[in-house]
């Protein structure tokens, strides 16, 4: 399943830092049950607007991965959870505001993934 | 804005080359108007079933990305292109369709991204 998260408000503090978002990528997907493929990825970026900096990070699971995106000057983070595994997504939702002190969020819970390929039972699935 | 594909019933002999899925994710992001920041990446894995074997890909473009999880033996993919800018959706799945041999698919599409930070309008983005 895929758990997406717009979270707003955030401390800017908290979106910001680099080495942050890498533990972060680092440490959840064990937290979630989830085996890492690779170490995180996490690069800085400046958009075309100076103030649209952030960081954009994202981890590889099996079979599935962790995103984030964030954006300090806006106190806002875009994340998904997508895993072939289910998770309690309000668990991870709960963990996520708290990480990010979000004062507000959007959130969807998609099913796809592995458990959701059968062609067969697809118009069941459709959203 | 965030589009998501789940594809099925493609040719399994393009969901596993690692070599086609980083061409793609190198060149496509260009295609529509995205700007990468990174270089791809792309794993082969393993899962717990044996079967269950595919290809990840990711590539960073601005402030988001794109991203590919296959499964050969099933002939599935799952897709994500998350971009802060517009483009055009329905020419994405068409060329997604088209690159996989799609024989059946599955898309959401979501307003998420920089264009939707804004806190003051966020209970009218809630899908």
């Amino acid at each position: 399943m895929h758990l997406i998260i717009d979270g707003f408000g955030s401390n800017p503090k908290l979106l910001e830092s680099e080495d942050l978002l890498y533990q972060l990528l680092d440490d959840y997907p064990a937290q979630i049950g989830m085996t890492k493929v690779a170490p995180p990825h996490v690069f800085r970026y400046v958009g075309s607007k100076p103030e649209d900096w952030g960081i954009s990070g994202f981890v590889l699971i099996a079979e599935s991965h962790i995103s984030i995106h964030t954006f300090p000057e806006r106190g806002y983070v875009n994340i998904d959870i997508f895993s072939c595994k289910d998770f309690d997504s309000e668990q991870a939702i709960k963990d996520l505001q708290a990480k990010f002190e979000l004062i507000k969020l959007r959130s969807y819970l998609l099913n796809r993934g592995l458990e959701y390929s059968n062609i067969e039972t697809l118009e069941l699935q459709r959203l």
